[in-house]
């Protein structure tokens, strides 16, 4: 790495009572060539440190660019108080408002060019709906905070023989009946670019090269199994490569994620949340990470939810949070972190 | 392995233009502890024997109780014609009746106990329609041929640990479109049952534990992503459960292919064709076989296509063909093979 480019992460603990807090103290005992800043309530942060057996030393700031580059055993917070007390495992609708301002604060702060990235812990959206508040995810809320109108779900996953799976969805949090008829030329074509865009600009690929699946079982195998390949995804793919995008496919799911398939592409796309997502996992073995597209921001996050059972156990695994950290610091130094 | 017990397995080579005639050449040229017999042309393997430049005898036998234990370099033929004269990867409708006429008699043999088990190649259902024959595929051909009503897939892959990850479907080749409204409760219920007897006879497992997937993405996050997990997957899954059936979940797919989760599983039940084989094929590496249960004979077959560009080339992958065949033979020595 570049010497001199120590990028501010803005970590978001989300849920309070899940084991956000758990990852934030985990995370802060090791070395990064980052500035971490865990947006969050410092007496939680201290509390969890406490009950999960592990010493912290915690910097209150004032802003992120108060803090300094990040050394094992001390965590910057920068303060937001918590609307009630919180145990873990136990979840509490008074904080949701906590939770979402968390993010707002996060979200602001990267926008006014304050935090280089923003990485997230997992939130839990029932007890936000509970609340009364209108929220669907982390990812179209901090879109929406952007005026961002269509993000893209990436999750990325470190492969045994060195390479990373990135696996984007061309639709992510919906019913499975109402995958077939979102699935249109226009939607396909603007997540086909904004993919295309994102790799050259974040990950700084020259000519993406993206695998795209079918909708149906075999893509369809000649419309005998479903037309969406034939009606619309063939001629989106057709359109967009008429525009200089490098889209090959759409092929069969189930034999697209193989060596022979995946060894000179740069992504794949897929349709649909479990034909994408459930490979990745199981080929990233705990260390996928989110990344959103699409975003004016850098955003990374954890792959898995709450776990409010482990939080405060000190049995909380940190490996997709130290993994969306590690991606958050590559990410943010190609862009240009900042300098000391 | 028991010695004495050779079960007769029924190879048919599919699609003649395709890859099925070098796989019967390549796995002839390798020790089993079975007895092989082709259903094929003898013209037509002698001929791919010499294509790919191997050397291969060949014993023609008129029934399958003729055939003695393999010796590599030999191979036993059960003759039928073909209608056509077979050029390698150029495919004739004129033998489509030959391909449904290996099957049939392959299938008629298990039935009479002149045959423990078929292992097939890949067919060309494109062609087979081409010639005017309705034909969706091997597993509902021999499940029509055997008189049983609902034929379940199940897909077995080796893992890198030394488990078998087996992956049974309740849908298979449908749209995608069609899929919800195909998993209802009662095809739910008798899909479990199957997979449930299947795994007790066929595998020998007392009593089997199945973890079961959802339909939708998190398995639909309470109804907030779809309401079939409420409306009829967890209904069917307890009803099931009152007749003894160890079912687990509905789960959400992505998360349930994990170490953690599969270590005490002996099987996974998905909802569709995608959501299931994707992850299972990127698992098995090239040494997927497929297994067709609730028929009352045993079939195991490669879980890849004709390849049509390989056929006659010597580079055509016989893997999947021999993981085939060795779950054959283990199977069928588990259900009692024929006894020298």
């Amino acid at each position: 790495m570049t010497a001199g480019l120590v990028p501010r992460l803005l970590l978001t603990p989300g849920e309070p009572a899940g084991i956000g807090p758990d990852l934030a103290v985990s995370v802060a005992q090791q070395e990064w060539p980052a500035r971490l800043v865990a947006i969050a309530d410092p007496a939680l942060i201290a509390a969890r440190a406490e009950q999960t057996g592990q010493t912290l030393r915690i910097h209150v700031v004032d802003t992120p660019d108060d803090a300094a580059p990040h050394r094992p055993g001390t965590l910057c917070v920068w303060p937001l108080s918590l609307n009630a007390p919180v145990r873990a495992g136990q979840l509490d609708p008074a904080n949701a408002t906590y939770v979402l301002d968390t993010l707002r604060q996060a979200g602001r702060a990267c926008l006014d060019g304050r935090g280089d990235a923003i990485v997230t812990a997992p939130v839990h959206k029932g007890i936000i709906n509970d609340a009364g508040i209108r929220f669907t995810g982390h990812t179209e809320f901090l879109a929406e905070l952007c005026g961002s109108p269509l993000p893209v779900m990436m999750l990325i996953a470190p492969l045994a023989d060195g390479h990373e799976l990135r696996v984007a969805l061309a639709t992510t949090h919906l019913p499975l009946r109402e995958v077939p008829d979102a699935i249109t030329r226009q939607r396909l074509s603007a997540v086909a670019r904004i993919l295309d865009r994102d790799l050259k600009r974040k990950f700084g690929i020259r000519a993406p090269r993206v695998l795209v699946s079918g909708l149906n079982p075999h893509a369809g195998e000649s419309g005998h199994l479903g037309r969406e390949e034939i009606d619309t995804i063939v001629p989106a793919l057709e359109q967009l490569r008429l525009e200089g995008l490098d889209l090959q496919g759409p092929f069969p799911a189930d034999t697209l994620f193989t060596p022979h398939m995946l060894h000179d592409a740069d992504a794949v796309l897929a349709m649909y949340h479990d034909q994408g997502l459930t490979v990745l996992k199981y080929a990233g073995f705990g260390r996928a990470v989110n990344l959103s597209l699409g975003l004016p921001i850098l955003r990374t996050s954890v792959d898995h939810g709450t776990a409010l059972d482990l939080a405060g156990s000190g049995h909380a695994d940190s490996g997709s949070f130290e993994a969306a950290i590690a991606l958050a610091i590559r990410l943010s130094r190609r862009q240009g972190g900042r300098r000391d």
